[in-house]
């Protein structure tokens, strides 16, 4: 398999991540595509995503699968052993519904604050900013924090009593707000202590030295 | 099981034609929650939902599952023979890749379309409004209607072979462009000739059906 990517984005994040639950990473050839020089909208990557957007997994058939919801679904019923996404209809319900709200109310909210209320990528590759949609979504996703946080107050997990794909789409949130520099409110304790928590796992431990190798040379 | 949405909305309408697909539409108690007085947004629904967003299923013993997709997820299974999401970990990956393209690409820039370029649901409910990014997302959502017709000029289905999620999420999109006039582009025959194949379901004439006897009286 192959991953195209960006070494330490916080949507690819996801999908590394749940490789390194998986055990599967050492499967995988990742590609690196880079957003700095905004690779991933040009002709060539929007043939592979239309969206443009990282990360794609591609399979040795040349299928190509994007979004991080549907490469982590796919990577994890691969083994006959969902781990991450649910056994029963109520777990797999569940575990959708919270990994949808924990992109809307908080990771693509601080996304969006990133291209269009900051630098973001540079003037090459934010042809069109819209700040005050910007500032609007950093303050929904300064709610989305509460939010959690609220939750987490009375679970151990973001879906309920097993780590899932709704933990690592938070995930992706905090690493994105740590990317931007946009602090979770100190009164978010059970948010903090869940996300102290998250870094014991080994997958966080395997994600961490992949950033800190850098961007592999293609 | 009960729903909570408002019977001609195009996100309740994702909900229950799965439910009509299913044969689960007489299992269903629906409840109304009236999107042009706000009352999906109020701290009663709130509390149901944080997104404050419809439809939500609410299961016997209280439990809330709010998202289109994870709802729909959740009634596929119920059985233990999926037939809109997918079998095989490549069918239900490439199921959820399309489902969510169809709704960042088509459904949901319809729906900012609505809420912030239009009157939407009127000066109580549409409390901020930002013109020009509601613009910019009706121009992306006729860009995804050119990109599903030429798709389906290559399939019969949007994610593949067989009817599934994804064939719904961009019904869901056909909805709601018809619903605020949006028209399909003149040249996408192929996006038509879906379209008009997909009334013929006894599950897309069944919703047409409720929606023709108009909001129930709670």
């Amino acid at each position: 398999m192959k991953i195209h990517d960006w070494f330490d984005g916080p949507y690819p994040a996801r999908v590394r991540i749940a490789l390194a639950e998986k055990g599967l990473l050492s499967r995988v050839e990742f590609i690196s595509v880079n957003l700095w020089t905004g690779e991933h909208k040009t002709p060539d990557f929007l043939a592979i995503n239309y969206s443009g957007t990282l990360p794609v997994l591609e399979l040795h058939d040349g299928t190509l699968i994007a979004e991080c919801t549907a490469i982590t679904q796919y990577l994890d019923v691969l083994d006959g052993y969902p781990t991450l996404t649910g056994q029963t209809p109520l777990e797999r319900g569940l575990i959708h519904m919270m990994t949808k709200r924990a992109e809307i109310e908080f990771l693509d909210a601080v996304s969006v604050y990133f291209h269009h209320a900051t630098a973001g990528l540079g003037p090459q590759v934010e042809l069109y900013q819209n700040p005050e949609w910007g500032f609007r979504m950093r303050d929904k996703a300064v709610r989305g924090m509460r939010y959690f946080d609220s939750l987490l107050e009375h679970r151990r997990f973001v879906a309920g009593d097993a780590f899932s794909m709704g933990d690592i789409a938070v995930l992706g949130g905090m690493i994105f707000a740590a990317l931007v520099k946009l602090p979770v409110p100190d009164e978010c304790t059970a948010l903090q202590a869940w996300y102290a928590r998250m870094q014991e796992r080994p997958s966080l431990r395997e994600w961490h030295s992949m950033v800190e190798r850098g961007a592999p040379q293609n």
